[in-house]
């Protein structure tokens, strides 16, 4: 009996999932690798950040996406080192070989160049990060809440985003939503005190993905609902009190999300492999690396020759789709064909009912995108009781109002101590 | 004006929360920390562990509970010394002086005297512990799926479960359900390697609290699920690899959970008070403590005078009543009434759609006290919301049979790389 050709694909996000499952009949058998055990939905770690979602609503285990899948297994594990040539990969434990190789390893904040950053500020792009966020948010509220030093509870009730691409937005518009909604039933104190949320982009416009009339309009709306948008503004030093300006102004604050800017995630390789400023890997059109046809790199990983893409889910998607078509033609003896991107549109939501969207040339602005980004991406994420949980969080949060997943569960009197040093007097000393 | 007298509450568990509830309309200002900003319950920790729930559904922010309490705020901090003869209590940053205080700061795991067990068991106390807890089962899961060597396998699917009270009952059924599922569907190799379920029991019967009749059926109930059931057995020590007995047995397992005996969870005091040898405040049947009487102590960490009490959820709540209108009839000048409970009767759940119960005096077992606990949790679970999400997850859980909360959050990695060192050659070598 032939032995079966062995496909790895090494991260279970959009594209690695979906090549995996694409793959689920080619006839190989498929290890599909990530250092988590579940499939986190990248697009709603900012409503698990702002409480508006329990964690576990976003995190499919991979286990269960591939129960019929017989010839698909899973393994978790960190992918540590790529050895191309002789192709076998190595993880903690063990090393595996590989036929052909699925590169689908995402993307990390990108932090590097400004003091302090890495250390302080909150990047969002794991549910890791979103709890880590959320707990820090409460901290604050809570903190401020019996803070008797005014500056100080100013200071805790000020939140900077840094960043006005899709991730700063929805960060921006779930803050509004998050302080408006907890201010008037379970945090009094905000009532007359003012929380401040700044956001700072470095361009000269907000979504730059986007037509400069939709960026135009997002930033007249986060202005609106209280945001303090500041364009052409650059970071030049993050701290635990402050964030400094390369203009030489600074911000008191203790929470910084830092959503500007991504890097590939690439683990190390014995051999060189070609790869951009940004750490992406260069892959042919048809999404192989040039000299090892064997492997493909997909998603935020992956730069793709003459493709224009902006590193959105549908296009990771589609990629994962065409990366198992083209291991199917090699496995016949055929070639793999390029990528095409078929861009159905863009959406992007601002909050408080209202966000913009970008379809088959029309502009999009107000409820109907809003509506729409929910409603695309409730259809998109895996399992029907994670969608029918994830409905009726919505209704609770856009119905009634409410923000419940709230309870701040790691290391919790460590902040707290450490927030006992800076303080001076007690609130309830008479 | 005459100042509005103060009370303390300390702790927000079932016996705090009601005691804070009830002095909602006393005239006094009550202030209720706790070292979480969130309300646990308690009873169904051990759904959490084996991954029916998510943790945020039985974790309820507490400021949500005193929305329409004026008079109730909340302080989440770790008080760390009692003042009781100058009435104030000092937490991390604050002295907060009180007229009353009433201590319900709850027992923790009881784990003094066998070397090891502090650091390798795992509790079941808080919802950390729950967490941690289940991302030990799951982890084990994950590494026995790829570990080629037998008797490791064995190791990594051997579970035992110290003491044999309520909690080491519902621990191991719902071990045996989670294994169960995931066998069927997620872990092919469950059916063909044995995973073993071992309790271990001190005394010489299992749930020692109820008639002998229900142990008896709850012992022949887990072993005809599959439990290996041992009474009248000590242990002598935990490692990471193994519990040892003080027959000199000893048994290959990474998981010992320790449900053996708790002990009450007092913050340090400057003066002597009086405490039982399981560190319990012993209080008068008023609950107030001898000699101060304007301080109480209810819950777990109460011995109260005269009183038969075993430490469930109902003494708490009704101590919580009674400490209110003591409160209340000291602030009108009049004397306290000691505590007398109202015992409704007793539940406790084994799993696999079994239970037992003593009420009225009638015992009760199999289907119908299994349906009646999770009745009257679901009853008794704060927030319409939770309610809701659980009813739900218990459909998922108990009709599909599925096992949906399986997301391994913290520090994963660290836990893998932990089994490197240990493992010798790989599932994958060819």
């Amino acid at each position: 009996m032939q032995k079966r050709p062995r496909v790895v694909v090494v991260g279970a996000g959009f594209g690695g999932m979906q090549a995996a499952q694409s793959l689920a009949n080619s006839g190989a058998e498929v290890l599909l690798i990530d250092r988590y055990n579940y499939n986190s939905f990248i697009p709603l770690l900012y409503q698990v950040a702002f409480a508006q979602l329990e964690p576990g609503l976003i995190a499919y285990p991979v286990r269960t996406l591939f129960r019929n899948t017989p010839n698909v297994r899973f393994l978790m594990a960190n992918v540590q080192q790529l050895n191309v040539t002789q192709k076998f990969i190595e993880t903690e434990r063990d090393v595996i070989p590989f036929d052909y190789l699925v590169l689908a390893t995402g993307s990390q904040s990108r932090v590097a160049g400004v003091p302090g950053a890495d250390r302080t500020a909150f990047p969002l792009r794991s549910l890791t990060d979103a709890i880590a966020l959320r707990n820090q948010v409460l901290q604050c509220l809570e903190k401020a809440s019996h803070e008797p030093d005014s500056a100080k509870r100013q200071q805790l009730l000020t939140f900077v985003i840094v960043g006005g691409g899709a991730t700063g937005v929805e960060v921006a518009g779930a803050l509004v939503e998050l302080l408006r909604s907890l201010g008037r039933r379970d945090y009094r104190m905000l009532r007359r005190e003012k929380a401040q949320i700044v956001m700072l982009q470095a361009g000269d416009r907000l979504l730059p993905d986007l037509p400069p009339t939709l960026g135009a309009y997002t930033g007249k709306k986060l202005r609106h609902i209280g945001v303090d948008v500041h364009l052409g503004v650059k970071v030049s030093q993050v701290t635990p009190e402050a964030v400094y300006l390369q203009n030489g102004q600074s911000i008191c604050t203790e929470t910084v999300v830092w959503t500007a800017g991504l890097e590939a995630a690439v683990p190390q390789s014995r051999e060189a492999v070609e790869t951009t400023t940004r750490g992406k890997l260069v892959t042919l059109p048809t999404l192989q690396l040039p000299n090892f046809p064997e492997i493909y790199a997909i998603g935020d990983v992956a730069q793709v020759a003459e493709a224009d893409l902006t590193g959105v889910a549908p296009e990771a998607l589609q990629q994962g789709v065409a990366v198992a078509r083209n291991i199917k033609l090699q496995l016949k003896g055929r070639s793999p064909k390029p990528f095409t991107y078929f861009n159905k549109g863009r959406l992007a939501i601002i909050g408080c009912y209202s966000g913009v969207g970008y379809i088959a040339g029309i502009p999009l602005k107000g409820f109907l995108p809003w509506f729409m980004w929910l409603a695309v991406h409730l259809v998109y994420l895996p399992g029907f009781r994670n969608r029918l949980l994830v409905f009726l969080s919505w209704l609770q949060a856009f119905v009634l109002g409410d923000r419940a997943a709230r309870a701040i569960l790691p290391s919790t009197s460590q902040v707290l101590s450490n927030a006992a040093s800076v303080a001076q007097k007690s609130a309830f000393q008479q």
